[in-house]
Parts: C-alpha cells; structure tokens; sequence
C-alpha cells in the first residue's frame, strides 16, 4: 500500500480550499466517486453505528431547490457531485440490532456472544443520559464523516466544500426526510475547481500554531 | 503533488482502525507530527474561526491521569501522541476580531474591508440565534478536525483511535481547562499498533450500501 509523503500531504492539504466555484463541465469519474463513497461508509463512528445517511443528488431540479435552501449557492448545481449529511434523529433498538446482526454476519459470530454489547449500547444511548443529547451525538458523527470526506476527496484531487450554511428544514422538505425519523445536518459539493475561482490562491487564514497546539 | 490512487486510499481506509493496543516503543518521529499538527491546524472550520485548541498530552503523570478519565483504556499512556480536542465554550467578538486581525495580516488586507465580514459573524455567533447552540457548534468543528486527523494520520501510515469514551469534566479539571472558557469535547491517541492487537485484523462493520447510500 503506497502512503503518502509529508511533503505530498502538506501540499494537497495546502492545496484543498472551500471551491466557491465549480466547473460545471467536470464530472468526477465512476471509479473515483465510487472510492469516495466507500471513503463515507469506512468513516468511523461512535461504537461503529453508523448513524447517518449520504444523499447524493444527481436530480437538477432538486440540485436547485436545494441550492434555494443554500443562501442560493452555485456549488450546489455547478458541483459533479452533490452530498448531503443526513442523521438518525434518535437512536433505538431497531437499528442497534440491526447493527448487531450486521456484526455477527461479517464476522461470523455467533449474535449471543454479542448480547452484552448491545445492551450497554441500549443503556448508553437508547436509555441513559447520552439519549438526552442524542441528535448531537450522531450530528458530531456525521461531522467526522465530513472530515474524512474532504480529506479522503483532497488525496484523490477532488475539490469539495464544507456547507453549514444550509436551511436543514428545508433540505429535509426537498428530500422528502420530514418526518421520516432522518434529518440534514451539513453537505457538501464536490468535483473539481473552475480555473477561475480567485479563492483558490487565496492564502489560507489561521492562528499561529502557538495558539493553536499545546504542549502538557 | 503526488495523489493516492484510488486502491491506495481505499487500501488506506480499510487499514485504519480504532486501534486498542499501541506499541508503546514506536515513536511518531518529529518530521511525521509535525505533518499532523499542520494538518490539524488546516482544519475548514465554519468562518475559518477555528474555535479549538489541540492539546498535545506528553507527560506521563498527566496522561496517567487522563487515562483514568477515559475508562482506563491503556491507549492514551501506551500511545506516541495524546491530542485531546478542546472547544471555546462561546464565541465572542474578541476571537472574531482577532480572526480578522489575523486574516488582514496573512492576505495583506485593509482591515476596514473585513468589517462587515466582522459584523456578519457577530451577528450570528455571539448575538444571533446560533449563540444558543454555540457550544455544540464548536464541537462539531471539532469533529471535522477529529475527521480530517484520523485520515491525514491513516494516509502517513499512523495509527489512531477516536475517543469519544471519555469524561471530558475530568479532562478538563487535569488539563487546568476548568473555567477557562475552553473545554474538552474529544480526545485522539495516535502512534503505531501493537503487532499483537487482534482487532487490527477483525472485519470492519458496515451497513450495506444501500442503506448508507442514497441516490435522489
């Protein structure tokens, strides 16, 4: 398995940038999206429960209602690919089950040894306190799913960028999520940049290290 | 710039893991943390406003300590770097003044340009009706960053584990965090697997694609 350098991965993180503008005539190709897509599913996730979903919206007219409900940003009918965060909002039995069940399958166990897991799982999230806070719990997940994906799409020279600045309601209607258990946390567009996108040599802006990273 | 091919980063992702057990011999040498300090710090962030700090956790006795806050697990001792992530609390206009500050230096702007970048923020920040979930809305920039680490670190060919299992009150208290207006959200032990942790070789749990993928 090749690795990256230190060099290489400085400049392609120097190189990512939030694209302001895509070029609307540069698809990402199948193979490439379709190691993008197991970039999203291998992300981690608190005990692996993987508590979210990637829309992806290939629909135009979609792409446009949704770029209604993004301070009517381009990137979202301009990118090659558009994703949307989507998260469970309240975690319950069912699909810690089926995740158990999923666990026992791809690793040949047998589900009783797994009984345990799944009743702290149940006590942590389903019943005790984390229950409480629990939309936040699987938005942060879903936050790291974000990470990795830009990080993921920056080494294959993807260009992405980071939408909070969404109406989720709205992004629910349009998705048909309302009610549905499932809501929008963030999205996020790829494909590749416009060669005439000024914020791609724009240096990046951030604090000196020393008020950045502590040493104890 | 060299990229990963596709089967490298795919390879990449499937070789990282939660680790459970790090070689505590194996040091992560200075040129590699380096890499992972800047990619930390190159973290998007919603405004670039970066409301974190990462602590680097060195000494012995503190990371005794912290591991006693994180159910004991042996990683956050046996591991080469300890980063605990850590959010401002609240946004107020002093960080935002001196993000503007700092974006006035590094793009060699007139700051009077950026006032009403400055006022937009505040507005929604620190008077706006985000300022209610201002808190959790740092933590999932943190997230980001937790995201981004763990894949810049999978593609260096450095181990990590995503600790969400923690108590972050206690953290905090260890840290010297307590009332300072900064707080512990989540922590990261980085360094390079024991040739004997089992779990390196368990099949990773997903769903099926088609329950985490969705095509509108």
């Amino acid at each position: 398995m090749n690795k990256l350098s230190n060099a290489d991965l400085l400049a392609t993180l120097e190189w990512r940038y939030a694209t302001k503008k895509f070029d609307n005539t540069k698809k990402i190709d199948e193979k490439t999206w379709s190691t993008l897509e197991q970039a999203l599913m291998l992300t981690p996730s608190s005990y692996g429960l993987q508590p979210w979903k990637f829309i992806i919206v290939q629909d135009l007219p979609t792409r446009e209602k949704l770029q209604a409900a993004s301070w009517n940003q381009a990137q979202v009918t301009d990118c090659s690919h558009h994703v949307v965060f989507v998260i469970k909002e309240k975690m319950d039995e069912e699909h810690i089950s089926k995740f158990i069940e999923q666990t026992a399958k791809v690793r040949n166990q047998d589900i009783s040894t797994l009984e345990g897991y799944k009743k702290m799982m149940i006590g942590d999230l389903v019943n005790g306190p984390r229950s409480e806070v629990i939309s936040e719990w699987a938005a942060r997940q879903a936050y790291i799913a974000l990470g990795n994906f830009m990080t993921a799409a920056a080494v294959l020279g993807v260009d992405t960028c980071p939408f909070e600045g969404i109406e989720p309601k709205k992004y629910d209607e349009i998705l048909g999520l309302t009610g549905s258990g499932w809501k929008t946390v963030c999205a996020c567009p790829a494909g590749y940049r416009s060669g005439d996108d000024k914020y791609a040599d724009a240096k990046k802006v951030r604090f000196d290290a020393k008020d950045l990273i502590i040493y104890k």
